[in-house]
């Protein structure tokens, strides 16, 4: 099992909040003893708080419900002994356009739900099957077109090719298939190729099939929405400059669709997955029925002159298009988190079923298209040439078309389970932001799903929302994890011992041979028609997201407990404090106000510092000598009770000078905490912003390298 | 004398530092009192501070100098007794990126100057006049063409109109500029129409004149720069795609060039000006030499067939157009402080010598128009005619041509010295925001240079650099100026007592009648063709303008200080706390600090919050009941010093729950201050950031609407 499978069932919202280690507990306690000492010598310890933390029976004033009537709202209800639970309530902004935006968020995604609600958003085999595969099977749709295109470039006698490739694809697609089964039992926790390959061929390859796999994922959506939107114009020709618009609306709902939840999403996807299968296969039916009718001739095809020669170059292009059709095969393994239990089991038997499936509607298409004789046209896809010679008539070959737009369009849906999941696992070993591990109320990845659809709209903005510039991009991403998927499983079978290691060894080796020949003639033959895009940002991915780690490791260790005596932090400026600040009696404060001018404000500002009880400091920084005297004035009239320091800035600047010399009251006491006080005028209008210079944040921004210096604001209203 | 101009010379630095008033003044006494007798209850005034306050004799640590020496940066040096002086040093930001963009901006802008300066950076008559005329005497480049080419839509007959348009346009040039003359000594510290028009018509049309000027500075800006780089790429054509990158590298030249001062700037514009007006002069007096040889004899106009009748509208279109000539008249009376004293007869004395030039120069060119024969042709500007048909060979064309040119490109210098100054002045009258009082380090308006160029590069970029798109909309909004400036002096001589007041009047009246209805004849004229913009925009101007004053009169009203019964401010929740508050002793205070996990930041905000001395408490957030018990767990390892709250929050935000429930607690003891301590991660690098959830930042802004929320960020900073 592999070590970052090993907590539990990995996905849940608990993720976020780790345990502390067991040193990090001695280190605590050991802390603690020492502020226990330091307390012990000044006994005025106020347990005594002015108030009830327990809030007792607190409830929020009454607010208009929605039938105009007063109801009390409770906002937290108790738990446990010295524990209270949020209600749902609380989770609602306070502010007023907040809570507008709050409302229409209920509408579209649906309440909230608990974090108990976990296991019930777990998917059912039949329900996992058309979510997880219509990635696949859509594939199937473009996938055999694909791979003709290129051989017909060779003129119509290169067609001959198409039934051995086939078969190769068809060879690979087993391979594979199974190939992921042997995966999936290996790491019921979530068998993706990142974790696989990082736990056995160590954290670059699984950070390199990562990075595919995510160009792959933004990459499917761009073009099953591109296609699906497609399909769509072509029937209403009249929407075809709305083609990118349209493009990012669909992104827009799938995004909906999937905040909503998995479990809601599922339900979405069900009827239109299971009708394009048995559209296809009815139209598969239909037509072998005609050709057995012929006894299996096979019609010829048009004559079509060839443009360029049958070299090697451009059967190897021919096969990687066709293995477009693979694309999706590993959206069960990163899912089997959301099967329900026993979730490994569920998990590969969808698989089964789905790569049987695949194998009969590619060979199936393959063959039918060589016995009808049909070629790829400009004007009509394949699969609706092959629609029309079976069904010529009658409202049938309306129906597979609906069928096949509307898949196309949900395929994109694929990427939307898995991009997410992705991101979690990577978030959780420290490779991805941590928002990522964050379950939103819904308790789906909203910020995976968030980042997957702004990227996928970015790619269909850029790209114009043209499939034919996108589809060179794809293959590469996804046969590239493949392929470290499963040499990671070779790895892993031949590190441990138990039946039938070597049948499963030999197997996924097949598998990693096959699906790096993809890997190499996808990128060889597609290079100059965009896979050098791929070819450039994957190690690129891969060193952002070392970057990213090495950040969380460095802030990890630097902020986690040590015995006292540990030397982790340099002693000097810019480290983190000495080790005598953790204990409270050791910290010596100075509180400084900066006044810019004597008015509610800055007097509120001085009592809140003159009522902390510790030495205060007022300081005032004067343009030129003239208003400075004036000010020290203003200051003796109010009756002098705090020392003022002024300060002749005659350059007219105040950060800097204001900076600088509290930097230089730090260097003269290093030991000293400053307190800097500065009142904060609350806005209540965005565009009243450009009216301030707020001072309090950008004095903040320049301490920002101090250690030692806290910033306090203490807000001033205005009435309105 | 104008009420705004009765302080000082008006521009100051000093005008950003407003004195209390004598109300506010005693107000202060009446706080300080209550803040002596609280404090004799207690004692424990902690004057004696743990440091020196003035530095003694801080000297930063050596820093390496330029030639790799250690040199000691003094950044403070005393100064009066309880003062200390900032120098230059001081201003230079601490980071090292700041501190090199401090070096390129001492570069390019030249070393800062103190506030004592200001006198230096005056004006002489002979520095003035380039500076504050290029805008006007080029207008002559492009206005009796304007003119021409909308009298030859009704055929060349009609060009004989010109010669009377431009004999009442002559007269309307001597009317406004004596108009203006007698303004300048009425309100000599600044006699801008905002001011004149303010003072003497009610605010309303001082910011109606306001807003005409600001419309028209941008303008000026954008099509003296597309008039200058046109004649460039006329003369390049290669360059003609690069019309709006070189416009707006134009505008950020002279942005610099301004950014460095007033005495600077002017420098830089005193050759071309001279060099344009002797050139223009020359060509004049060799035409005028030719035409004498042939006894005045005009030669005929080519044949051009009428494509519009005759009408009233077409020779009103024509008088706008030309009347485009006197834009830039105004700009003397806007810049008298800029003048060395004696400021307004000096500024008198140059603005008769600029009207003076401006009608020989104007009345020239259009005699020699039409003694010349010449017409307004696609190909080549009317100057450029006239001055190939006085200097046919030799360089002196080029010359001509060249002055033109950068004439052209230099007049929109006019509007950087204006547009600034009028904002220092509506912002000191709470018009406009209050950075624009702020004179940056080289004693230059830098945030309205700044904003004048960010408008026009605006403008310059959306119509493309397209001149012709550009000029309807000028004239509207600088004629609308004259006209209530003018209108305003008519008031001021109506209601003053004095010699020669009738004759005053009358001059100023004959002034505004003659502005009207220009500004009435362009706006009808050219509304169609852009003028609406206009006419659109200063109303919506001087609303926003209106709005920017009732926020600072709101917001001066609830900061001054008041007797402290005043019950300016309700006592409800939203408003300024209640007065007790600003006595020290009144205030309660109650600290809580949220902990999501237990580590050296949150164990320093601790430390931080139990080091105050106040009643304390720790609130903790987990998303589930079992992550919470375990954090309890983990707190009594620690030793449980400090009391702790614990909130499962189920549906896992963190902000609003933790938001509502400091809010349940100040509702159950309003007159409680809460301070939340949160500790805040500094991050070194700016991508670091969207690695981390900013907890601090969005709490803050949750909180922000709470009265008596004061939030203190702990910095933590991380060795590296």
């Amino acid at each position: 099992m592999g070590k970052d499978g090993g907590e539990g069932t990995g996905v849940t919202p608990a993720a976020e909040f780790p345990a502390l280690g067991p040193a990090e507990v001695d280190a605590l306690r050991q802390v603690g003893e020492r502020w226990r000492d330091a307390r012990r010598d000044r006994p005025d310890r106020t347990d005594d708080l002015p108030v009830d933390p327990t809030l007792g029976r607190y409830r929020r004033r009454p607010a208009p419900s929605r039938f105009g009537r007063l109801a009390p709202i409770e906002m937290f209800r108790p738990g446990e002994p010295d524990e209270l639970v949020a209600t749902e309530p609380a989770n609602r902004p306070a502010s007023r356009p907040g809570r507008a935006v709050g409302r229409l968020r209920r509408a579209v995604l649906g309440p909230p739900l608990t974090s108990a609600a976990v296991l019930y958003e777990r998917m059912r085999k039949l329900v996992a099957l058309p979510v997880l595969s219509s990635d696949l099977l859509s594939s199937v749709a473009y996938g055999p077109e694909a791979m003709l295109t290129v051989l017909l470039l060779a003129g119509d006698a290169a067609l001959g090719l198409s039934l051995p490739l086939a078969a190769l694809l068809v060879l690979l697609m087993v391979a594979v298939g199974l190939s992921y089964r042997q995966t999936i039992p290996a790491y019921p926790h979530g068998a993706g190729s990142y974790l696989v390959a990082g736990d056995n061929l160590g954290a670059g390859a699984g950070l390199t099939a990562a990075a595919g796999l995510m160009i792959d994922y933004v990459l499917t959506v761009a073009v099953s929405v591109a296609a699906g939107v497609r399909a769509v114009t072509s029937a209403l020709p009249g929407l075809t400059g709305l083609t990118v618009p349209l493009g990012v609306l669909v992104i827009v709902a799938l995004l909906a669709g999937n905040l909503r939840g998995v479990r809601t999403a599922g339900n979405l996807f069900v009827l239109p997955t299971y009708a394009f299968v048995v559209a296809l296969l009815a139209v598969l039916a239909a037509g072998f029925l005609q050709a057995a009718g012929r006894g299996f001739a096979a019609l010829p095809p048009p004559q079509v002159p060839a443009a360029e020669g049958l070299g090697l170059l451009l059967v190897l292009r021919a096969f990687s298009s066709g293995a477009v059709s693979m694309t999706g095969i590993e959206a069960v393994s990163n899912a089997v988190p959301a099967f329900r239990p026993p979730e490994w089991r569920n998990a590969r038997t969808t698989l089964s079923w789905m790569v049987a499936m695949l194998v009969l509607l590619f060979a199936g298409v393959v063959a039918l298209i060589h016995l009808d004789g049909v070629v790829p046209a400009p004007g009509e896809t394949l699969l609706s040439q092959l629609a029309r010679m079976s069904f010529p008539t009658g409202p049938w070959y309306a129906l597979v078309q609906a069928a096949t737009a509307l898949i196309l369009l949900l395929a994109a849906n694929t990427a939307f389970n898995d991009f997410p999941r992705l991101l979690f696992f990577m978030a959780r070993a420290g490779h991805a932001p941590r928002r990522f591990l964050h379950m939103g109320d819904r308790l789906a990845f909203s910020n995976g799903l968030v980042a997957l659809s702004v990227a996928a709209a970015f790619v269909l903005v850029v790209f114009r929302g043209r499939t034919e510039s996108l589809i060179p991009l794809y293959a590469v991403g996804v046969f590239l994890a493949f392929t470290l998927s499963q040499a990671g499983m070779v790895v892993h079978w031949h590190r441990r011992r138990g039946p039938r290691r070597r049948r499963r060894l030999a197997l996924n080796a097949v598998g990693a041979t096959l699906s790096g020949l993809v890997l190499v003639t996808a990128a060889i033959a597609k290079f100059t028609e965009g896979a050098w895009a791929v070819v450039v940002a994957v190690p690129l991915l891969v060193l952002l997201c070392h970057r990213v780690r090495r950040h969380y490791r460095r802030l990890d260790r630097a902020l986690s407990l040590g015995p006292p005596s540990a030397p982790s932090a340099p002693p000097v400026a810019g480290a983190l404090a000495p080790e005598g600040e953790e204990v409270p009696q050791q910290v010596r404060h100075l509180v400084v106000v900066p006044v810019a001018r004597l008015n509610r404000a800055s007097l509120r500002a001085l009592a809140y510092a003159a009522s902390l009880g510790q030495p205060t400091l007022a300081v005032h920084l004067a343009p030129e000598e003239a208003p400075a005297s004036r000010f020290r004035e203003e200051w003796e009239a109010w009756g002098d009770h705090l020392r003022l320091e002024t300060i002749v800035s005659p350059y007219r600047a105040v950060i800097g000078p204001l900076a600088h010399y509290l930097e230089a009251l730090h260097a003269s006491r290093p030991d000293l905490v400053l307190t800097v006080i500065v009142p904060e005028v609350v806005l209540r209008r965005r565009w009243h912003r450009p009216l301030h210079s707020r001072t309090e944040h950008r004095l903040r921004a320049a301490l920002r390298t101090l250690p030692g210096v806290v910033v306090t604001s203490v807000p001033v209203h205005l009435p309105e």
